[in-house]
């Protein structure tokens, strides 16, 4: 069993987070998912819609899995150094860090994707690599993988990547199971990535 | 500006719910998301992260659009002839009523989908179809719109659908704008589902 930390803050993006806790909730007797944030309570969505941390950061930081979301929450989250320093220390501790969307660059931003390839949201892609100017930030990917950091691309690429890592952790016979559960196309190739060229990146 | 109705019940399942939220609340200025329960407050979903319900129904059922997710706590939700009997009103004052997945097994044993087209989750088709016996139940699609009811297929096939309603009451342009933002592959033919096939319903 593992323990999965999903980090929220104000103004997270719902899908961000809840299409990889969807994929990995299927597997309930693999992993037990954790909402944690600064402190516990309910924590508003970019989109509106709460959700309640039951864990704070400064009671627990350390996860078999730590999943970072996006979202224009992140915005504020890159400049709270605070929050940053803490990030960076749950990183150290975890097993696996997985970001999506514009949560590659609250990572990116704590330091801890400097020297690595990583991949962020293709719309607000130049503005993002700023925030990791020591990240080799990769334009092309559904998702990139390298060492224990998964970086997905923009908000729907994190279930794509989830079933990576739970084919990675589980093997892919269950990720495949996962994604006929959840009824999801899944895209098993993270060279996949359209919207590099929709967004002019390539 | 339209007011979208989330009804959340113990057990309800994460992506059913927060996929089409995702989709819809990319639109702020054309949807304002309200998650409503039989009672305000926190409320587990099926994957245990914990949402909250800002609404009663007892206090507001009426909205511009009711979405009713699927998930295991469906179990109880058809049973429970009270929630059945406010849930059968709220779609009666809704202009529009959409489901995912076995979401639409509750709408069923309301017995508002009476003489109408539904589809619903295929993994567990034969056993949703008995909530409903007078239901046109379709096997293979990916979403089924009869009326001011949009059903959807399994999980993920709920934000396909989300699209598909974003298409009929915001235009083409703003429903494949809203995929580009997400990053997601749209589904856009209701009859497109692998799936119908991978559990033998066809």
């Amino acid at each position: 069993m593992k323990d999965l930390g999903a980090l929220i803050f104000p103004g997270f993006e719902l899908l961000d987070l809840f299409g990889p806790l969807e994929m990995f909730g299927l597997l309930p007797d693999h992993y037990r998912l954790h909402l944690v944030a600064e402190t516990p309570g309910a924590v508003a969505s970019a989109q509106g819609p709460q959700a309640v941390a039951t864990v704070g950061l400064a009671e627990r930081d350390s996860f078999d899995l730590l999943l970072v979301p996006g979202g224009r929450g992140t915005r504020a989250l890159v400049k709270d150094k605070g929050m940053l320093d803490r990030i960076a220390r749950s990183c150290a501790a975890c097993d696996h860090v997985l970001s999506v969307c514009t949560g590659s660059a609250v990572l990116a931003k704590a330091g801890v994707l400097d020297g690595r390839r990583a991949t962020t949201n293709k719309a607000a892609f130049e503005q993002m690599m700023t925030h990791g100017p020591e990240v080799d930030w990769v334009r092309e990917a559904r998702w990139v993988e390298d060492g224990k950091f998964f970086t997905a691309s923009g908000v729907s690429a994190g279930m794509d990547m989830a079933l990576a890592v739970i084919a990675k952790l589980d093997g892919m016979e269950a990720a495949e199971q996962v994604a006929i559960w959840a009824e999801y196309e899944w895209h098993r190739d993270a060279d996949w990535d359209p919207f590099a060229k929709v967004h002019g990146l390539i």
